[in-house]
């Protein structure tokens, strides 16, 4: 990662001006983001007249500051120019602002709707400051944040939830008939959203979380309420899985591919499902690494199975409508945020991405900005 | 394949006894079948009394002798024992005649509805004579075959062209909506039925059809209707597959897994389907071999594909009207049965098996009887 270009506090008195952390060149290695971004200083909105401090900022705009950032591995796929060849979202370009989702606060308004001191998520970017034109709230994905509401709960209940909600019930047809779920990545951000839906509220008998530390599956069982939770480190992991699963697996939701996968298809149960959500592989290799093998295959025929690839953005037009069903959920205690929350200074932000590369957090991984 | 061990006339003059092959032991190698089979002499049906020669016999029974036998890969995988661990219909056990799709002619019969001379198919297996009960015609699952029409036609088109007709219009939802499909082995069983009825009675607009040999390559195009037809041991397999696929691939109806599926994964269309109909896998691997690489899997989260199993079996229900409408077709020239017909004498049957697995074969392979 570069140094920053600028003095930290240079446009802390007037708000004309953002920090921003830009795309500097795509990464050359799948786990290392070195030299990948840049901070740099831009005008505000360039296309909008600069706002000098003090005065009225233009009709239905909102000057927002960011604080609170979501840490998200597709973004890290969003700068991926290696492979694989087609991405279900645009490749960014160098030189743009780093996509991120972010909750911000509004520090001026000249829209009704939105006050000085309301929480604001939106698809702010690596962006330090932000104007917002209301009349393009659309583009800008604006969710005022209800009250008494934390912000970092709230981004662990975003699109991650969505995702979760979703891959489960409609991808993967979910219903209290399937015996048997497994999870990969258990204790992480989408994980242990789908291990709390299928064990609280569609009912599922057996439930079994996946994840890589002793740590992580004392979460997904004390936490998330899965029956089995299993260590894909451990030098069992076969015979352990074998045994978690006596009738099968129904369902098999993936967001890292490797042995849980191969291990669900060859316990595939008849008609069973594969959720393909995400994938965990080195791309390092161009991908030419094996994803799963002819016997595993050969149970996609015999056992009548579907294997379903999606992406939650699909979905967009039921958004509202899932949000309030997962609020609805958590409100009634059947399901909670898990996120791990990181403070750090908006010139450290890169490393974000950094820490969730290494995968050591559990739920979702937001970073806290710290202002002082 | 072991010597028959009695001579072959001993039962012409009573039809008491049947001649049949046996599964002896497991074959060891996937494309040996050495030491597989036995040829017996049995009682026929021993449960029911036995029927001496001019009597008339018992109610509702008929006799029949088997002058066509259908040779399929699943009679392959039935009895191998070694891998996959679970299969989709039972593991023969040694001992059992041969399972076999046979057509067989009416020698006697006290059923009104049979007559001497008459076709019948049947789930006879490898056995010279049968006494069929018709008041369990259902599990000899007996279809009368209508005058006028070549047997081995009518065995082309049975599973086999039911098996492409719900693979292809139920599993692979195809409609004239989608641009390009990929037919693997197409000049075979499946993929010629699954060829034609994409091209004349779906209308997509590209048809690609795979073969291993430029002879195979010709009826791909020539008999079935393909637009393009590419061999799979071409030097050049992964450019022409590119250039076939100028729009990607909507539809891959897959027979036999290998460079065809990774390649078909890694073009897969927005939303395209992989009908997963049948592997032809070396399983003296015991199935480890790499089936589909990562970045093929990774398209399928990104394209938001499906990749859906399916055995034919599950579909009986709708059998009768699946038959009717592949009749239509064939009657309204859209289609034809495309087979290879192989003239053996009875002890001669396991060979067929060994040309299956050869597969030079063009369209369904048929073993027809010698009688003399
Ligand atoms: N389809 C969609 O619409 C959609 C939407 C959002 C996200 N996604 C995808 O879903 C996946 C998960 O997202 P998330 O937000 O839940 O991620 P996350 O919180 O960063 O979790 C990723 C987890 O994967 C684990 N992991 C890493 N390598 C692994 C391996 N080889 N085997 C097993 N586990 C491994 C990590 O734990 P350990 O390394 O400690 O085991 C980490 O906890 C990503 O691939 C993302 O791209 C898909
Ligand atoms: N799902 C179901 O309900 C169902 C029902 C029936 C059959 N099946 C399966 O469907 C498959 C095809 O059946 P079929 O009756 O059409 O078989 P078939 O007539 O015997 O055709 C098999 C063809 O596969 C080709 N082949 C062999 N190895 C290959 C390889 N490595 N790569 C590409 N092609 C290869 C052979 O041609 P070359 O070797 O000359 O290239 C041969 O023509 C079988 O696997 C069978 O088990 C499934």
């Amino acid at each position: 990662m570069t140094e920053p270009s600028l003095h930290p506090s240079a446009q802390k008195s007037r708000h004309t001006v953002s920090r921003q952390w830009i795309l500097h060149q795509y990464p050359q290695r799948s786990h290392s983001i070195s030299g990948a971004f840049k901070l740099i200083e831009r005008p505000l909105h360039p296309s909008t007249p600069s706002t000098p401090q003090g005065t009225c900022i233009p009709a239905n705009k909102i000057l927002l500051r960011t604080l609170w950032f979501s840490n998200d591995p597709a973004q890290r796929t969003r700068i991926n120019n290696a492979s694989p060849d087609r991405l279900c979202t645009d490749l960014m370009r160098e030189g743009d602002v780093m996509s991120a989702t972010a909750i911000g606060e509004v520090i001026e308004s000249s829209h009704p709707e939105y006050r000085k001191g309301d929480l604001v998520r939106g698809a702010f970017g690596w962006s330090e400051y932000v104007l917002v034109d209301t009349d393009s709230s659309r583009d800008w994905q604006l969710v005022k944040i209800p009250p008494k509401t934390n912000p970092a709960d709230f981004m662990a209940m975003g699109g991650t939830a969505l995702t979760a909600y979703f891959g489960l019930l409609s991808v993967g047809a979910a219903t209290s008939a399937d015996k048997t779920i497994v999870v990969s990545a258990a204790a992480a951000a989408i994980g242990s959203i789908v291990t709390q839906i299928a064990k609280n509220v569609v009912g599922i008998k057996r439930v079994v979380g996946i994840a890589g530390s002793e740590a992580q599956c004392e979460v997904i069982k004390e936490r998330c309420g899965a029956d089995i939770a299993l260590n894909y480190k451990s030098p069992n992991f076969r015979r352990e899985f074998e045994e978690a699963t006596p009738e099968y697996v129904d369902i098999y939701f993936d967001v890292t591919g490797g042995e849980a996968l191969e291990l669900s298809l060859r316990r595939i149960a008849r008609n069973g499902r594969v959720v393909a959500c995400g994938a965990i592989f080195r791309y390092d290799s161009g991908g030419e690494e094996m994803a799963v093998s002819a016997k595993a295959w050969t149970n996609i025929i015999f056992m009548k199975a579907r294997v379903e690839g999606f992406t939650v953005s699909e979905f967009k037009d039921r958004f509202p409508e899932a949000r309030e069903q997962v609020f609805r959920w958590v409100r009634q205690g059947k399901i909670h945020p898990l996120k791990t929350v990181w403070r750090a200074k908006f010139e450290e932000l890169p490393q974000g991405m950094v820490k969730l590369l290494k995968g050591e957090h559990v739920g979702k991984l937001v970073t806290e900005i710290i202002t002082e």
